[in-house]
């Protein structure tokens, strides 16, 4: 079972390419699926990945531009195709549910589940969904449009058993759940067994953060302080500087001086420009600042 | 250089699989390019088949199903991207046009080049568009939605000079083309050369009809007669014939009886059901009523 993945199903920008599809994301938090972004030919690459359509109840779009949503009416077509009954919440910009209107208007009438649309606050940096496994919060971004990242904290777990202590104590199977929660155990005997001799202290809740699409930004660094994992847009080399502030696009250098300032423990870049032959380019500036950044690729599974 | 060629870009019906795309076409006259429905991932197959963007000036759509047309934001956004100016031509039933208005609004506002869209009467068997080197018409077909297919007629060719006689005579260059055409020529001393002794007979022009999506549906029989190259869906097997009319679709049976009908000269079929691991049983049941069916697949090409 995945404990807290990241799938990347596309990393590539808006010109489409041999060499990487329009960005998608999937986050696995223990075989729940959590989608980022939805460029056209996400629901082929789920496919080809092998992700199971059915785990998916949340998508989180971070802004109207098509190589990020264009996916979205034929995967919500599909899931109607499937038989779906359950709710599927779209999280974006107030635009994104504009388009979710047009498009179910004009190709998912009659679907057997509701799309609910969440509307996020792009300039807000605030809570916007929960459930019992993680906290998800937006990101405000510098784009051309609104735009807004996503930073998905999981939820503190639970605590580790010690096997042999509750051997020694022949502690029924009906308690553990109580003692993983923190209670201490009572014997029958009225002898109290503390919770701290029982347990050991539960794996760090883990934190990814997701910044795509922006220029470069400083004023998100307090905000994905110490993460365990950054995603960052690397849309251009030093070479393309201009090109970057133009475009409001971000260097590989300037995702790295993100990740160094925000003390993140791993960087991964993508939204890589067409016009680069090979992103090792990208990869040899970041690692000046931030060694071993990593290169997103399709197909590519990291855990957090 | 292509003379009369279909590529197959995508073959396949709604549901995604790992084995086809969603359908789209191109006909690749003489290298001027013509599509024929977009589905999902349409520019990324042009990409990986090395088809040039810059060629294609008219789309048909035949429907307003996602696996028909939901590549065209995409790809119209890239064009933009890509610098083109002139127009490009749509044509398709009036839904696509409420389709192309909405999408243009939301994706695709300052392009460079004009998007014209060309509504289709489905009903209606009639010319939609003329080039210099073509015409298409529409077939009316039989699905849920109003759907057309569209016949491609390529116009009567120049004719073949004989090299031996031009040589004979020695005539000019400048000559050859009003010869082609079918003038006679003079030769200095005024003897008058019959065009009959210059040339060999044109290529007989080709014909290509494309009929997907539909129903079994026999009244198109008189409008595909004699046609060089046939592509006829053919979603279902025998045995799932009853799900084929539940959805007006067709099954391979029926693509090779309206082939035998209107007596092509050769036949292929797509649009296959994601049910079936392969499409063997979907040829071999053609092939019982119109032997030698080819089945469509991705990169496929075609000489009409």
């Amino acid at each position: 079972m995945a404990d807290f993945d990241v799938n990347i199903l596309g990393c590539g920008s808006a010109l489409p390419t041999t060499r990487h599809m329009a960005t998608s994301q999937i986050i696995n938090l223990r075989d729940k699926l959590y989608m980022i972004d939805c460029g056209e030919g996400t629901q082929l690459q789920m496919r080809r990945m092998r992700i199971k359509f059915s785990r998916l109840n949340h998508i989180f779009i971070s802004h109207l531009h098509g190589d990020h949503c264009l996916g979205l009416p034929g995967l919500i077509s599909t899931f109607g195709m499937l038989g779906r009954t359950g709710d599927l919440f779209i999280y974006g910009p107030k635009d994104i549910g504009n388009y979710l209107n047009s498009i179910n208007d004009l190709f998912n009438k009659n679907l057997p589940f509701n799309v609910v649309f969440k509307s996020v606050d792009t300039k807000d940096h605030s809570l916007i969904m929960e459930d019992r496994s993680l906290k998800v919060y937006s990101i405000p971004l510098h784009h051309r449009i609104p735009t807004c990242g996503f930073l998905f904290i999981e939820k503190q777990k639970e605590m580790h058993l010690r096997k042999d202590i509750i051997d020694f104590y022949q502690i029924p199977i009906k308690s553990l759940n109580l003692i993983k929660q923190g209670h201490d155990f009572t014997c029958e005997n009225g002898e109290v067994i503390p919770n701290k001799h029982l347990t050991l202290p539960a794996s760090p809740a883990k934190k990814y953060a997701y910044c795509s699409d922006t220029a470069y930004y400083p004023e998100i660094i307090p905000l994905i302080k110490n993460v365990d994992l950054l995603y960052h847009e690397a849309t251009f080399a030093d070479s393309d500087m201009a090109r970057a502030k133009e475009t409001f696009h971000s260097t590989a250098t300037q995702a790295a001086i993100i990740a160094q300032k925000a003390n993140v423990k791993k960087l991964i870049i993508g939204h890589f420009s067409a016009r680069y032959e090979s992103e090792l380019q990208l990869k040899a500036e970041a690692d000046k600042i931030f060694p071993n950044t990593i290169l997103a690729n399709e197909g590519l599974i990291l855990r957090v």
